[in-house]
């Protein structure tokens, strides 16, 4: 990681830069690449064979003429010209380099070609690259725009990194911030992320002292799984908020039975909480979320409570209804409290939280808000006031609030942008977020809860260690009967069966079975037995056996037909466990309720494996259908915790199984007491 | 209506203006509504006992005083205060008040029966009010502001008429649209709304000719009905925006059944877009859905087409993704437009729509934008670029697109405010709204559409005559044998089934029966009858028959056990219908998924009653449950149009029926041909 800083600092802070490919025309890369460097406080030079001079600099036929080693190498020239430039440039002792010509992975064989012989000549000089097909980055603190959209020369200092995929999506989440007067240390927008990639990034500013926050704009994830880490690292020590696009992608990324009900949005959203990010929905909430988690961070904590207090009953209703139905904890206030609380306001309102002060004077908004701040439970005060309504300063206000409460401070504000642009800019210097409605308010509000959140389900994590249930790779996928000994082994239950290759021996083991019973074809060439016509149940006599074993034969399958005779099991809430080795993210758990219906739904929650049982234990807390689980209308409490179990030791399963591309426990069976997996599917497979 | 327009511009366009409680204290409301009307071009009379001058204008002891007629008096005095005060103005001869004091209605009895009496004068001298507990209005284009919050004075005058329930959100989005360089109308807070309505507000505001939009700020809703059938009406004139909040809440307001899955809040959202109104859910939405609709207004059309062209991939991939994980139709561009795109575009980039024209110069936007507009499928064009990479005025841009086509155009981009802001103010005289992020320009076309659409399915409405179905009022609730004769007599199917008071009965019609047969208690008093054992199946034999009849008889009811031996219904799909006559909305219909764990899911869509064939089918495709209608899995299609016809005659039958209070119907099973209903359960009563 150390060393990984130092090279990345080369990049973001050089001492000296040149730009090939420089030109006086003001339309090209070329011209505003270099005229973005007119703050620059080290030295630039322009790289152009006819030399001359360009935007008020003296311009260089080539690197070597320049005669003094150079950081950083920008490079505004044809894909075609980059790698003899890239080599001239590590000649010339660049240790860095940005390409922001496109014509590379993206845009086919060729490219990607090209591309691989950049980076082996990058790996041979110890060169560390941005791009190519980036529109490059910024770093407002050293005056450093290497970057062809002029705008980001007028982002100000401050402690945002923002790193995108999209080099636009830099542009725009950057305006957003710059005309809320927050500022960014980095913005670097990756392009095809040859050599650097997000995840690096994301380590790379969680360790930059100017950095308080990583704001992310994500799209493809190429390498989930190093995402996951980076994230899981970085969230450690900084807090990281994400916008991910992709919803609408969902069902064409999807493969087989599982590959549906784990869509990849779904998936990199959960991976990305689970490593321990705010994931947010609009470039807003991005810029509203990383506005607050860089002035302010919760200690860990289970389920952080906000206290709300109004001048204004309206907002706080808005506020109230946002955090509520996202289930964000706002605790009612003690008796005390709300005694005194009462004790000060002249007319009666809603006390318990929201408070609601119906047009406060300062002192009793200051009052209230001491109250409130000196409360255990807790850890958010979300104030709102209508920006004349309060009849000082809000600056002095919160001054004073400050001095008696180190608890993260929100005010939420309307008002004219001349009268709120400076509150904001002086109460930030005391760390209390200002935002412009209600709305964006509970925004910044809820982002602090999940962040909170995240990180204290990361530390109270406690992997347990393996079970010693580690055995052979598969080398072909296992039929129903070979999976399900599988999962014998690792202590998970499954019904009493018997492999039978004759009809004979079916009979001869339903004799010996409880009744009813159920017979089925035993393939792997089959994944879907159910709708070939290869289960039947409930079989209580020996006739209907040799019926079912008579249909089962009709149906064509490789070699000699297998049938497998088996026990049913008692009546239970059936679920469906699932996982994938997906692609990028790895192994995955996914679990969800099970039955035609519920599968239409898309009720499931999913996790990367390793899991812990508490983290199991969450996932199904997630599903909607969570409640049938308690009694749900009259009904039993199901065994909660060995589902728990199961999903655990399915992901241990799924990590020492790099070989099984998919698992489908569907459905399985859960009782008062215990679960029993019903019908197993394993896929052996080289990946996607 | 008209005399509703004459008398409400009397409030909103008075000639004079009496503020009585005006007083020289600057914190108080009798000040800041007198000085909120500096800018008012009529007369002005401070009024308060002592005479003298406030604020620059000679005060009057009373209204009497004054020695003249006066159009509108504001009330800034002690609620206990207003009735004679509000008598004095009746003579005075003003017809119209404001009341911003509160401690009536909200306060408890003592103040609801004093608002009672204010109403009674308002009616008897046909003066209208606005209030009380109002912080009152504003009318930018009159210079009135009637309003205790000097913000408003600084609102311009625009296009977009605001109704709110708390006046602090009509300060709140005032000031966002005020900040965005929108102007409004009026903008006005209802408060207690004793007399003028939000539902009289909205047919009042789709009159004015200065209104080209209606934003709503929706709390609870206390007559429904009379909400949708303002909002029905004025949306067929002007484009209405609702933001409703009420999400926390669900569940709260739930009684029975049925109620648990019609939460409030989905059936204000429901009966708000079955109206007409586009709903969001954030102030940031409300003001860039009014933004939008206040320049434009689509066509009535079933599904409107959005062209999406952006310089740059990210933001287009933000846009599409919001925009088709909403369900919004982005068409295909036609393979002749996409290849003179393509002849256009120097490199290759996606051109199917989105288009993406990486880096475009201004002559190409300009060619590629013209060719979109010439799609028929196209109905909104949204452009995207980085303020500064279009390298040429997007005005000059624009204002040339604008006169090759009159489609919607949104312009989305980012940039720093003082680029940005003159922009949007020089393309809004060209009706093109202007968005500072990709999200919220996506926000804008999907408004487009969402209005469109909700016009084409009014306009196509075609409620057909009402079937001859109508009953007798119930006098008490059914039991399940009395309403489903009732469902028969609507020509609804429901199994074969014989009422039996004995044993003997009971086995005799059993034996005529197909098997196997269900056996049920008959009680009204009983509304979950499997629950307490009061349902058996599958029945077989006589001997299983009678052992259910003697589980049933342990069941405690009052009077004499009665059965229901009933033929039991091939497999099919299930489903629930539910209808309830709500408190605020009237007759309601539900539609769900069957079974524990779609409830549990908490899948249903709702409409108001009546409704048509093709909005019932609308229903039931709003069920994220939609795809197991349509051999979902290798399964069987089953009878949509025969669901509907259900739903459309059971809201028939709601309309007929106002003493039953819920209807539920589950579970209803759906098959390839035909619906037929297992239970139904009728609860007629009071309405709470």
């Amino acid at each position: 990681m150390k060393s990984c800083r130092k090279s990345l600092d080369r990049l973001f802070n050089p001492g000296s830069i040149a730009v090939v490919g420089a030109t006086r025309e003001e339309s090209k890369a070329g011209f505003t690449m270099l005229h973005a460097l007119k703050d620059f406080r080290g030295e630039v030079y322009p790289i152009n064979p006819k030399g001359g001079e360009i935007d008020h600099r003296k311009a260089y036929p080539n690197l070597k003429s320049i005669g003094r080693p150079v950081d950083l190498v920008a490079l505004c020239i044809p894909a075609a010209m980059c790698l003899s430039a890239l080599k001239e440039a590590a000649e010339a002792g660049a240790r860095a380099a940005v390409i922001a010509s496109g014509g590379f992975g993206e845009s086919g064989k060729e490219g990607l070609a090209l591309q691989e012989e950049i980076l082996s000549v990058c790996r041979d000089h110890s060169m560390r690259l941005l791009g190519p097909n980036t529109a490059g980055f910024v770093n407002p603190g050293a005056g450093v725009a290497v970057h062809f959209n002029p705008l980001v020369t007028r982002f100000r200092p401050g402690p945002i990194g923002l790193i995108t995929q999209s080099g636009a999506m830099n542009v725009v989440v950057g305006s957003i911030l710059e005309s809320e007067g927050l500022g960014i240390s980095i913005g670097a927008g990756t392009g095809n992320a040859l050599d650097i990639t997000v995840s690096e990034m994301i380590g790379y500013l969680s360790l930059r002292e100017d950095t308080r926050c990583i704001a992310l704009y994500l799209e493809g994830v190429e390498d989930g799984r190093e995402l996951y880490d980076a994230v899981y690292e970085a969230s450690l020590r900084k807090p990281i908020v994400a916008f991910a696009v992709g919803k609408a992608d969902i069902g064409e990324f999807a493969v087989s039975h599982t590959g549906k009900t784990i869509g990849s949005f779904a998936l990199k959203k959960a991976a990305l909480i689970q490593a321990g990010a705010v994931v947010v929905s609009s470039s807003r909430d991005l810029v509203d979320a990383a506005n607050v988690l860089s002035k302010v961070r919760l200690a860990p904590k289970q389920n952080p409570g906000v206290g709300v207090l109004s001048g204004q009953a309206g907002p706080a209703m808005v506020i109230s209804d946002y955090l509520r139905s996202r289930s964000v904890n706002m605790p009612q206030l003690g008796e005390d409290t709300m005694e005194r609380i009462a004790g000060l306001l002249s007319v009666k309102t809603y006390i318990k939280n929201p408070v609601d002060t119906a047009r406060p004077s300062p002192d009793l908004f200051l009052e209230v808000l001491s109250l409130m701040a000196a409360e255990e439970r807790i850890d958010i005060l979300l104030a709102f006031a209508l920006h004349v309504a309060i009849e000082v300063e809000p600056v002095a206000l919160f001054r004073s609030v400050r001095e008696r409460t180190q608890k993260a401070l929100i005010f939420g504000t309307a008002g004219l942008d001349e009268e709120i642009v400076p509150t904001a800019k002086e109460l930030c210097a005391i760390d209390v977020a200002v935002f412009r409605s209600p709305d964006q308010a509970a925004v910044a509000a809820w982002a602090l809860t999940q962040d909170s959140r995240a990180y204290y389900r990361k530390k109270r994590q406690n992997l347990r260690a393996r079970s010693a249930i580690a055995s052979d790779t598969l080398r072909v996928s296992p039929d129903e009967a070979e999976a399900k000994l599988l999962l014998r082994k690792m202590g998970i239950d499954t019904p009493i069966f018997v492999v039978c290759e004759s009809h004979a021996e079916a009979v001869w083991s339903f004799r010996k079975m409880k009744k009813p019973c159920v017979a089925k074809i035993l393939s792997a060439a089959i994944a879907h037995k159910t709708e070939v016509g290869g289960v039947h149940f409930p079989i209580q006599t020996e006739e209907q056996l040799l019926d079912a074993l008579r249909k089962i034969d009709a149906i064509e399958v490789p070699g000699k037909t297998k049938y497998l005779v088996e026990e049913m099991a008692p009546a239970g809430l059936e679920i469906i466990v699932g996982a994938t080795n997906d692609v990028s993210f790895g192994p995955t758990v996914m679990a969800g309720l099970g039955g035609t219906a519920a599968e239409a739904l898309g009720d499931n929650s999913m996790r990367l494996a390793p899991l812990d049982l508490e983290g199991a234990l969450e996932m199904m807390s997630e599903l909607r259908a969570a409640r049938l689980f308690d009694r749900w209308r009259g009904g039993p409490s199901y065994d909660k915790m060995a589902v728990a179990a199961l999903l655990v030791t399915i992901g241990q399963f799924m990590e020492q199984h790099p070989e099984i591309k998919e698992v489908d426990l569907n459905p399985v069976r859960v009782f008062e007491k215990g679960v029993v997996v019903l019908d197993a599917l394993m896929v052996c497979g080289p990946q996607e």
